[in-house]
């Protein structure tokens, strides 16, 4: 009855009208309390505070070719016609601070990277010389100054922001936070609370009597959240009271920076999470139901500053909805960057008939023919085991198309 | 000279030639020993062996609505003039075994998800009965055999194969396993050794003394094999002699599955590192240097089943080709399926040339302006850290291009 009041939300809707009630903190990715991080090991997890650069880099002037260092002025008007002859006053050594200084006339040798010794300006490629005598070369064009040279502090400057507070570290950030001698920084990972309800559920490592199955939402979103660089942590199976809901849920609301409960979407139950969602305090239910296949049950609810997700039961659906409204949320750059999945174009095997006014994600099986790929529907409902492991992917069949035809090119996103 | 005298391939080449000289196990994606895990620890890591369905799924037959459980016969001919009558010889409860059989002219309350009672072959949904008397229930539909069932075994059959192996777990993998109570799985994780050459270097925990830099490769590469599932052994950082490079090189192919050395691009040093990639044993190398912008220098070889790359010096640079030559081989769903990345629709705001005959992979910052991303090109040489740290993504100008235009519509391969 209740149901049939509420209005469903697209999933642009759920998504905006949750990331207008989150508080700045959580769109900026910053959860839970910041932690000390080895780099190499920081892969996918959010900065808890600005990186500040904390020298210049370069730290010395470095020359970006091989040939020689020199004073610019002392090869200003040379020519082919008419070289500056300079006297060789030394070698840079990769590694090695110089153990010359440029006075008037004077050149030193440099390899690419090198340290530009005192008194040289600029650089003039090998190319462009010609050795001469014992101990001199000839400088067949002028170099202006600064001309093949990375000045210190070119490429960043002392004091400067490196990355924002909420950026997910990516290898070549740790690139250049090991280039600037940053070994360790400060991460947040969110907390993410995760229960499964269900009166027939047992642990999937319990072996189930008749009539009883192992709950899959449980381990699935644990190692979904995982994959993500975040915490799981585990709220328990709760398969008998509403009492014990409750006190699972405000656990959760307690401890993590997160809840997701899947399952309870039968009638009766499907009710019961919104209505515990309101009671664990405001601003309470957000969004209740989606114009969405799979996902319609969807509840999404803020208690305090920790978002609530009431999942919907069944396997694809909350790891379809995992995906769509809560993995973004983990990924904080997507506050400043567009959030895409990985996708790839192939042929539609069947035709797909579709509702309008409702979003359909359809699981495909990929299949190699003649050359292109082909997206095989994976049919049956969502429960079932055999349909999780076959899709490869996932089409979306907007809510303003009634389907797509059989030999249709379709856009494939790639469940990884 | 030597470089001038090969031929250099283009990315696809590369990646053929690599692919057709592998041993098949690692095709599959089977490097190194099998490992017992967690299956909520082994989302992105790839099977050492297939996964065997080991029991029946559902482990009874279940019914797929609410309503009443029935012997089919019981309801041939039923219709709402002249409807079936049926004794109601129990309920059947979620998560036990139904305590009543039906024999003949009976029915069983039954919700979603509930075990089949003995006798009962088909369900007839609650919106097609009709509550009779005390104890009786009106059947106002015929119900096929089979009507609303899953059978035992019809989702996964015992002894068939779940998965198989070097399948990269994904989340709704791992919901499978449980359902089965599979809660752990035989993974396998590459051991790729990652050795870093340049006589500046430093390691990046280290202050450079004047001249010297930090090696930012190292800590970089062993985060992305470590993003992808892999574990990186740190070879160390080979700053001197031949015999110390030598050395490395025979450690990493002794004790990993794959080695990444980076760096000695220059003349003298790129031609080091295939002469001993050759001395490590047969087959060789098998490819020397890239038609791509950055990835000139990419060296491939193979020490007899251990892949061994020489990566180019430049950060950027070798990470592009980390992600486009190594990263595939870490991923072996990329044997059966498409490896793609996540892109997004972006204007370009400035013209990029590009060299026909060779592959530019250009980097750029994402901007939105007015509705749309824009596509910022990221200038400077490749060893720059700032380049490093504002790249969001990714343009391809493939070969037989001449260049890309300001205002034309790219896809942006975003940068993860």
């Amino acid at each position: 009855m209740r149901r049939e009041l509420r209005q469903l939300k697209t999933l642009e809707e759920a998504r905006r009208i949750l990331w207008e009630a989150l508080p700045e903190r959580l769109r900026q990715g910053r959860f839970g309390a910041a932690e000390s991080a080895d780099i190499e090991h920081a892969v996918g997890c959010a900065l808890a505070a600005p990186v500040t650069v904390p020298e210049d880099l370069p730290p010395f002037d470095r020359s970006t070719v091989d040939g020689f260092a020199v004073r610019a002025q002392d090869t200003f008007g040379a020519s082919e016609g008419l070289p500056a002859y300079l006297e060789i006053a030394g070698e840079v050594r990769m590694g090695e601070s110089p153990d010359c200084a440029l006075s008037a006339n004077r050149a030193a040798r440099i390899p690419t990277g090198g340290m530009l010794p005192a008194g040289a300006d600029a650089v003039v490629m090998v190319e462009y010389t010609q050795p001469w005598g014992e101990n001199s070369v000839e400088v067949l064009r002028p170099a202006a100054p600064g001309e093949n040279v990375v000045r210190r502090g070119d490429d960043l400057r002392r004091g400067g922001e490196l990355l924002p507070a909420g950026h997910r570290l990516r290898p070549q950030d740790v690139s250049a936070l090991a280039g600037l001698g940053l070994a360790r920084v400060e991460i947040c990972r969110p907390r993410v609370g995760v229960l499964s309800t269900g009166l027939e559920l047992v642990p999937h490592t319990d072996t189930p009597s008749p009539g009883q199955i192992r709950d899959m939402n449980g381990p699935a979103l644990k190692a979904a959240v995982r994959g993500l660089g975040a915490i799981p942590v585990d709220l328990s199976l709760v398969t008998d009271t509403r009492e014990a809901l409750r006190a699972a849920l405000a656990r959760g609301v307690a401890e993590c920076d997160m809840v997701l409960a899947s399952g309870g979407t039968s009638v009766g139950a499907e009710d019961l999470i919104p209505e515990m969602i309101d009671a664990l305090g405001p601003p309470g239910v957000l969004v209740h139901g989606l114009s969405v296949k799979p996902g319609r049950p969807l509840v999404i609810g803020l208690a305090g500053e920790v978002p609530v997700f009431g999942l919907p039961g069944h396997p694809t659906s909350a790891l379809v909805i995992f995906r769509e409204v809560v993995a973004p949320l983990l990924r904080p750059a997507a506050a400043s960057l567009p959030d895409a999945f990985p996708t790839v174009p192939a042929r539609l095997a069947r035709n797909l008939p579709s509702q309008a006014g409702r979003e359909d994600f359809v699981r495909v099986r990929l299949e190699r023919r003649e050359g292109e790929w082909r997206a095989v529907p994976v049919l049956g409902p969502s429960a079932l085991v055999s349909s999780l492991v076959q899709a490869d992917g996932i089409i979306r069949v907007p809510a303003e198309a009634e389907g797509l035809y059989a030999g249709e090119m379709v856009e494939v996103e790639l469940l990884t």
